[in-house]
């Protein structure tokens, strides 16, 4: 391929992602590709919700308890979710094309995430086959994210590969029924490169091309809260709704048999103007009332978003951007560093704020709104 | 004529319309109208009112609903003002003088607008005779922007003229008693050039140039509610009252008469230090409780924008210094490229927020107040 | 003399105030008396204070009403105080030295703000003598601005020349018992120059310089309550107390004799981190229920600021820089220039709002709080 | 040694401490200890706490009472705790390592503090044996701060040796179970210098030196409330706990028998993302409910804090990096210059709001919330 973006494989030296984000820019400029960096930092529109899923941690501070004889080496990040043990609440994100950063592409993304005790949802517009995927690393759990079509055949196919290939679970994606409108990527006239096709889509006989599918116009549609079931029933596995941002779409989710909900608005990449993700969590975590875990993206930076959002009820939480940043940096090893990284820190603020595990973080820990209030 | 802005006809690739109207601000100075170009971009005082037109928005968040079904097909942006059905809820404000930046001036507009679905106000200041817009676009549905002058033959004139034309509604400008002080035109020692008459105040034969009217003194005079009801039985056309910033003054426009309600400080031209209007929007909603349409402007820069406002209550938004950057850059060709870039943002918002016409937006659609920001 | 700041007389074209003040501190610059401009300009500590006196006004918008009829020629800014008429609300406070950037010093500016139809308040540490005032323009209202100190030689020394000289009121400054830490002031080494005498003060056979005093210890006491009685019995003259923060002081300056309430913290050159002026206005306004005329300083900058202190419940608002930078580059016509300045603004604000004199203005004028909401 | 910072002595000319601060970072960076800087200056994470510790002071707003009859001469500063008479309510903060900005290390600070009147908290990482600090200064009163270990030898050793040489108080520090993650410290590869040694910590013979006690696992363990009660009992002096940052924890700690409340987040060094001191005190001046005295730090940089702080209700605020500044420029006498700085600031605010004496300030101050600001 000469398709080229980076293909050394290191522990990184991390000190934080948000300095990482601007490093990765750099190093993905000198290489020629600004208009794939941009693709993956970028956000919609003028990018206030992108910005305020990150600022508005901000609106919550914590409170930590500090005379409790903790010790450090109790500290302990592992928690679960559908009797999967994880060593960390941090998982991986369904995102596009890893091989836009990294020779290895999505495998090196699994192998790292395995390594850090994680798991990984594998996005439909993956550059590997989910063989691929399976036979790399059976070990590792891994999701398969599934982004609904309105041609029912590419959906069975996918949903079946997902299933013979070992999916864990189904992750289906709900984003509205367009696309986001990146400026960026209009003002770059950014397009996938052939070199790097979506494997997966591209085994599908109907597109002689995975990149094709994102021009088709049938994919435009948003799915049905009865398609949920249907889902479910046809693949056997747990069923994790992806996109929800209001309590009412959270119950109709579970009441469509959903198995979990996942709290995104993609990094603030579909609508601009809409509330951070943060902003969302109290109304939805109220709404689901327990009922599914509930996972939480689009946001988090650094290992006190994780606590804050734990806090306020998510069960884990899921980092897209960050990973393909130590993708590109380090390989699987960069990856590691990564999930690492944030583990650290959230473990760091754990201790720090009064908490040693993940159960007492969620029904002990304290937040208080900052200033300004509403 | 000397005075030379552009004369290019042709399409625009618009990321946005803030960047939009950076790059008109660098096109007119580089024709030498910086003045000209401060004249429209700018506002009066320190033009916090300016700004907070635009931010204010921010002041609100979406809150989309994604498990829906909708099929991007099926969105539809179409609604209707006085039986006149239109292809987008984004109408064009009346603004003066539009051969300040393209040769076509106001026809240019008014076709635009025309090929955009849209329907165009024509200003009292126009540069062109009524019956030019008359005859150039028959088929073209346009308000005439009456400016009230104290001198009565002056708005006999006005007004008789325009429905002889053909306008299909009546705009009464309330400005209050006096003009802003717009400190760029002050320091700019702007003027009008004389190579660009307001042609139909210049056919007034008590003026021998429509420019001179801006410097006449009796001009600066508000208007009586009871004018209102005047107006509309001397023309017969629907009065839409445009400069409305409070429920009180709603309801004394519709008590007197008025068959629509036009929210608008003058995108902050004239009074600085005023509320923005997204901020007067709710109260002016509750106060016309339906009785007439609200046609809301004033701060209008990307289709989220518009989705506020008509989620808050408006039925119609208007832009004014928008299609003057498509007019600038691409003649009629620009006015369209620049409604149909916002219509399509805001059918953009629409399908991502899960509404997919304009009276499902109006009826369903989910906003929620951001925290205060300084 | 050898200091020189500008001797020249001419009308001012003024855009707005903030931008003459940078003018301002440039000339000064170009002088060698940065030094004296920063003593102008500045304020106390961080200067946070003198910054939210000007930004807090914002915290107010103003809801115009616009269908009222209003003409422009019926826009009046008349108003009185102790029988004093003014054509316009906007006064002069008092502030030390005006020869430090005019040749004329405070007649300079007690011309022009006669010319300007307002009033002016003579500082205790005015560079000119009380007789030199009274002769130079004796048909030009003063107040007369008293500082208190510990001896009582002075005071009655000082009272007794502002009694035979003509003023028509005492201002009777509250500043607490101590002096603003001025942190350009200490920076710089500031001292006021000896070619610049407090003459009045230099005239008090105790003090051998006007300067002195100013390093005299027993200047350093806060007045007494019931001092303002004896003060207003001393002279027969109404009494404005100045320096006001709280309804608490207002009512015991009412109680104590109080013919009027000047509310200042003088323009943030006292305490750093106190309330603004603005926002300490309504609280007074309630307590002193109009038993007296309320008097406003610090923090006028425009005419929508003097437009929401009226609004709010003052009666009168005074400025003190502003006239200084008129002086320095106008003399005379250079004060009037600057006070016109913001009467026209004011009067500009009224009409666009829906006002045409001042009473309807205090009676009628909406404000609404701005975000962000405590 | 060859580690060298500065050895001057001198008297300070300071404007304010925040300019003092980057003075200080300057002149280390000169002699090549920018990283020491970095480490005293710097905090936590993304500083977010650091920022807000200082900038939440402008959540409150003074209101100045002026009509008092205040007679400068009469402002007065002193205070007391635990008995121990002192000239001004600002006490020194625990720091590590003063010996890193000048060769006096604790010993200049030390006298520079006795010197003003106040008194000094010695940290359990002294460059200097507390032997030394006794005999260096007997008069001055010094608190000694102790770092609770998991080897019970070692806080024996150092519990005894501060009785031995006459603390008169022992302040336990509560941090939580792990150390800050300092990212200018991770970025620059921050460590102690050898020629810097911890002295009394090198004295306990299982360890060799003082330096090596930080990466000893077993310091990473929280403090008991039982705890309190035995370092209580083993040393016979009243125990602050220092670190406590809720209601909650305050009240855990006075009912297990501490004397004194110290509310610290260690100047935002710990973690990051939790509310300000200045944010917790009012709750926790209310569960302390005056039982026992408060002593307040993180954040205070100018006497408008102080005040702020004592009018909320706390009884001492304490100064960590400031003294190191004042150290740094001018040893001993330049520790004296900055308490002398703060507390001049702090009486003229005093002054200039209504207050003579620190018991009149914590009884009849007046705080307002300032308008919420972002």
């Amino acid at each position: 391929m000469s398709y080229h973006a980076n293909s050394i494989e290191k522990e990184l030296e991390i000190i934080n992602i948000p300095d990482l984000e601007k490093e990765f820019e750099k190093s993905m400029s000198a290489v020629n590709h600004k208009k794939e960096a941009d693709f993956i930092i970028g956000g919609a529109g003028s990018e206030y919700t992108l910005q305020h899923n990150i600022s508005d941690f901000d609106n919550w501070e914590i409170v930590p308890s500090v005379i409790r004889g903790l010790d450090e080496s109790r500290g302990n990040t592992a928690t679960e979710i559908f009797g999967i043990k994880l060593k960390t609440p941090i998982i991986v994100s369904p995102s596009a094309a890893h091989g836009l950063v990294h020779s290895t592409a999505e495998l090196g993304t699994l192998k790292g995430t395995f390594d850090a005790g994680s798991l990984m949802t594998v996005s439909t517009f993956s550059n590997e086959l989910l063989k691929s995927i399976h036979e790399a690393e059976s070990a590792a759990p891994w999701f398969y994210q599934f982004s609904f079509d309105q041609n029912q055949n590419l959906n069975n196919f996918l949903l079946n590969e997902a299933i013979r290939q070992g999916a864990k679970a189904i992750v289906v994606g709900v984003f509205g029924a367009s696309f986001g409108r990146r400026e960026r990527d209009i003002r770059n006239h950014f397009d996938f490169d052939s070199d790097l096709p979506f494997r997966q889509l591209a085994a599908f006989p109907e597109y002689p091309s995975g990149l094709d599918i994102l021009k088709v116009n049938n994919r435009k549609r948003d799915i049905n809260p009865e398609e949920i079931a249907k889902i479910k029933e046809q693949t056997g596995l747990p069923v994790l709704v992806k996109g929800i941002q209001s309590g009412a779409d959270a119950i109709r989710a579970i009441e469509n048999g959903a198995d979990g909900i996942w709290i995104s608005n993609t990094g603030g990449r579909q609508l601009d103007g809409i509330r951070s993700t943060i902003k969302a969590l109290p109304e939805i975590v109220e709404a689901v009332n327990k009922r599914v875990p509930i996972v939480f993206d689009s946001g988090i930076r650094r290992g006190q978003h994780v606590f804050k959002a734990l806090a306020l009820g998510a069960d884990l939480v899921a980092v897209g951007r960050a990973p393909l940043y130590g993708l590109h940096f380090g390989g699987a090893r960069g990856v590691t560093s990564v999930l690492e990284q944030l583990r650290t820190e959230l473990l760091n603020t754990m201790l720090l704020a009064g908490v040693t595990d993940i159960k007492e973080l969620k029904n002990n820990a304290r937040l208080e709104h900052s200033y300004p209030r509403a």
